[in-house]
């Protein structure tokens, strides 16, 4: 280890790069483990929902080392890593987990049981999940690494796709999990909410597991325009206030097989207003009686900075007595990267799963992070890849 | 036949029995069937979904001939009824369905797309469900009979058992269907809001899938003491404003691995008032992480006589949030009867399910039908058994 | 109907084309039935299970009126066909089925318990399957039609695409069915045993499902060259008698996650001979620990012609500790068509799934069937659509 | 510890007990491990799985030390046990797994990949498994324990029920697991193969379940007379020789919805010879169209004292047409007891399944061993639970 550095979180609207502890065995309750590896960073992402954090929409605190979506070398590792080699590299889930509570026993590790005091589930780099220490940075430590690590099966193959498979540790297991949770099949007609880079990774992931026809819905004409160029049926939200209509212009009917709200509580209403609970009603409005509607956008338990006064302690203004007329059923929560990556993995090394172009991945060295989320904020149709030790072709 | 006589709908709060046309070979369209057959009413129940209707909680029409809760002998039948006879004894699902179209193919014949024109999903005697006239009566007809009907492999043990298997039309496969959608498995921890019929049917039916225990809230002290005495733990919501606090003392734990909300949208909080999402709240509260809750309680697209503005159009402020931090599923909707009529009718036939003395149930003539009304919606731990032809030893 | 002609089994190696008679409305026990239509068939199939029957490997009495992969247009219909008009362009499954009994309730059309008095399940066109008479014909009779056909939505788009279409009645959803039960999703490794076209089939539902790499064996080198073609991995079971070493060659590891056997009982091994058990054996070798193998070909429980004696009874010389040692599990059976051949019309409508060419669909006409037969149990890389009208573009 | 004792495979048909080595923090590579527990074991029941190699019918070596069903109390524990102490009481897995590989991760627990150099799969006293310690002694190693022990709430509950909450370690998990992949639910009828221990474990799963009706199938005597006296219906195998009708005398018909296999290789048919398929040919010939069949009863890949030549290399003659025919699938193989423990253990704690008094359990010391091998091999209604420190009341 050279010395690290890392994006830190330093008040709303601001991020910066700086020199940040080098990891230790240590967990953060102080207790050493064994269990950890330290790894070189070879790629990181900025993720929509450091965003949240960062637009100050939740109690982060000054001086978090931001960065769950982590990929990297072992350069080092503890006496109880059994199954992993100084050299490999690796695929972090987003979740820290400990793989041995009853919910990580039941492949539930979003919600791991032992790694967060406050809560159930764990993340690297995130408020209120636990402590960990993000990995938007040079170096960073990963605990229970025999369970949570993917290890790539070859390490000039995993080099060379790298810009795709940085995607496992986060967005494309989440658009997945959502399209999975929705029930997306073979012929299913699919309609994704938001056209940001999880919505894309639930379009690819509907895609690949066989859907006929894929719509995105936006407002924003430039991620719309990228979604029509990856093969995706743009949905233009600001061009009617009625998506059933908008949708059968596509398929011919106002109903979809399956939902998927790939854009959570800072949803925006017709109006151009915040309306958390407005993109959850379209979506039992179009999902077809007895359909699954998937959510892995994120929905909060307070959110101070709400517009509406019931948001601000999680309440939203629902139109369940709809869903319930249909029958349908609402999936929720962070998902289990895990139970995901390994096939996905698959996919992308046999060349299925262009993950990296759909997404519009841009590789950033670690300095240029701010701008970096400074642009993304901006609603650019691009996912930023940071670079940390320059290890990546250009 | 002889003189078809009917439980009516005649102004909110008021049911009157009168005599009715009897039933025909037609359907709501007027159009003639042959898939259809004539049943001789041999039990019909009273339903907590008919109260609504009758409390002027729904738009209602006056003259509807109330009653969906029907068991049968079949007396005459079309020219395209294969697999039944006349003189079979048959439990009808309360959800009218063709059998035929896609919903119906894959089982969902809650939202069966062809028997109803104006929403998925029918019917006998409801509002909204497709005109279907309903069996609170001596006589009725039902459509697609092979494949609606469920046949009893023996006329004289369904006879001797038909206060047990007349549950069959509705309330035990509704119970059944919220237990199972919430996960209830062997050895669950199982949490039922709602005192009444439906709530019994799913402890019942948590039971019998294996629960470690049952636990039912209520503020109905005859209800609970009801429950407690059928062998569930009685939880007195009067008793504590924290739910949680209320399972630990019995669990040892606040949360549960299952939840069925069997109250719907007539919810009261612990104030005593309406509050339509209560009930919805507190199961996101006391359901473990990535547990699931079951929703086979009734919320409406639309409810007039809402306390609540905004519940007048269905809305209810929801803690999503709250649900999504513990990644939990929702299930909604009318219950496929046809999914599960028959292994209950089997664990009926073998003494494994006395679901009668569970929910208590009351053997009453039809002309007794209306005091069966008021006595249910004063909230009687009881459950009417209407027995149109003085059949059932009582 | 102008006079009706079909494909006739007259013997042993021999079929030919004769005037038959034109259908009624009267099921194989002469009962009049009204439930039924009568379609103008527009393209119908020669299978593999066809051969079975014409190499005399079969009980089939002469006469027997060959095909069960039928597409059509509605003609005629009964009273109580309710959701079909003439003029439809519609698919048969070529499973009969009511739509009534309790496995069809259950989705499980296969096995259909009322449409067959021998045992279960029924067929057009095929020894013990119930007495259906066959579709390679001008003009058939299909029972229970609301339930058993399904509809094209745009009679246009229908016609354009009936190549690929017809192959909804049988090998496309049975090879789909191979590989569901097999546990095919994204990312997964695959092998298919047999490229005749249920492999073919397989392999296109495998790789519709997501798999990563899709690997089929043979030994007929026209059919691995033509998989190659289509984009599958061929693996030529004469280059070498370790089936894991072949896969191995291909993936890097001798086990796949998962495998289908599109075989059956007329399997050969390594030394060229009849080995009904030698692909089931295969399967259990290949398939990896906790693995499923998916069983769509046809296994029989009586074989007269078999080389081994205890196959004649239908009995294998299975190695089942094998299988148990790896806790695999093994699906057998008829596949029950209408689960799947909704989805998978919409893939191929969405032009996601070009099935025709993977086949290699070759259409003929009515009075050319005989020629059909012979070629492709020469073993030709095809699949004979007949085109009994003159109706499709050629 | 004061001293190691435990029962040793000394040849075939001859146990001893011995003194042991200490259990060590150690695998059986010889690496040191911080991730295990030493038990200080508190009963450890004989199997019919140790029989097998008793018998002399494995390659067992002489000097095994034999046991693999163990509840003991932590007395010291690793540096990487991080949730559990010294004191704790805990139910061991018969299964060895590391919880970090992939199948583990699936839930897979009986096929660890990695805790076996031999093959998929380990476990503790047992020929093939990876050379793990047995546990029919005073004291012994459990690895990774955090991962596979549970751990009971309660030390004082778990005591007073040792009895019933020893069988979680094997017969009630492997039971349950055949009972659940045979597709057995509420209303289920259900025939079990073998009336031993797992006959009647799989049995008792079954009616927890909601199983409508049990019947257990056997030759002897007496345990079907203690089937009968626990409530379950006894087929005697010996009183007819086409068990359809034999079933059809408890039910009204000759198939049932869902059949285990609980016998396994050692199967005799109704001449009394062995007959290795015997069982699973009847499983397929009784159970139902569509249905499944369950086989946690052993099957082994070399079998060198099989009476039939080819069951010597594990072949089998199955008559898989008759299944196919039926559309049945087959589920083998061992089970992962960690995905049922917990939910057992709630359900024996909650005195919902009084399993210890269902298998007729009875205490032994440590040193009666020999002699309960003896009486268990010769056919004994019992279950034999070994109390090595005389720690439960008898």
């Amino acid at each position: 280890m050279s010395g690290n550095r890392g994006v830190v979180y330093v008040g709303p609207g601001k991020v910066e790069v700086r020199d940040i502890d080098d990891p230790k065995f240590e967990d953060p309750r102080g207790r050493k483990i064994e269990h950890a590896v330290i790894l070189k960073i070879l790629a990181t992402n900025i993720c929509g929902s450091d965003q949240h954090m960062v637009r100050g929409r939740t109690t982060a605190p000054e001086g978090l080392v931001l960065g769950h979506e982590i990929t990297g070398e072992v350069i080092e590792k503890g006496a109880d890593v059994e199954m992993l080699d100084v050299g490999d590299i690796v695929s972090v889930p987003f979740n820290v987990a400990c793989g041995r509570c009853r919910t990580c026993r039941n492949g539930d590790t979003g919600v791991c049981l032992t790694v967060n005091d406050g809560r159930a589930g764990g993340a690297y780099g995130y408020v209120d999940m636990g402590g960990w220490i993000g990995g938007q940075a040079r170096y960073v430590m990963i605990p229970y690494a025999d369970f949570n690590l993917l290890k790539f099966p070859d390490r000039d193959r995993a080099r060379a796709k790298i810009r795709d498979l940085t995607m496992l540790t986060d967005i494309l297991p989440t658009g997945f999990h959502g399209a999975v949770k929705a029930g997306v099949g073979v012929g299913s007609t699919v309609y994704v909410a938001g056209a940001g880079p999880v919505g894309l990774a639930a379009a690819a992931s509907a895609r690949i597991l066989g859907a006929a026809v894929v719509m995105i819905g936006d407002y924003n004409k430039d991620r719309l325009e990228h979604a029509r160029k990856v093969g995706f049926e743009p949905i233009d939200l600001g061009s009617h206030d009625r998506l059933g209509e908008l949708v059968a212009n596509v398929t011919g009917a106002p109903e979809v097989d399956s939902a998927i709200d790939a854009v959570g509580f800072e949803a925006v209403g017709h109006s151009g207003k915040e309306q958390p609970a407005a993109v959850l009603n379209q979506m039992m409005e179009i999902t077809r009686a007895a359909g699954s509607i998937g959510i892995p956008g994120l929905y909060v338990t307070e959110d101070p900075g709400a517009v509406e006064e019931s948001a601000k302690t999680g309440n939203l203004s629902l139109r369940l007595g709809l869903g319930w007329a249909k029958s349908q059923s609402l999936h929720t929560g962070q998902t289990p990267v895990i139970r995901y990556n390994r096939q996905l993995m698959n996919a992308i090394l046999y060349d299925r799963l262009p993950i990296a172009d759909i997404v519009n991945a841009q590789v950033i060295g670690l300095e240029e992070a701010p701008t970096g989320y400074e642009t993304f904020d901006r609603g650019a149709a691009v996912k930023f890849v940071i670079d940390p030790h320059d290890a990546i072709a250009r």
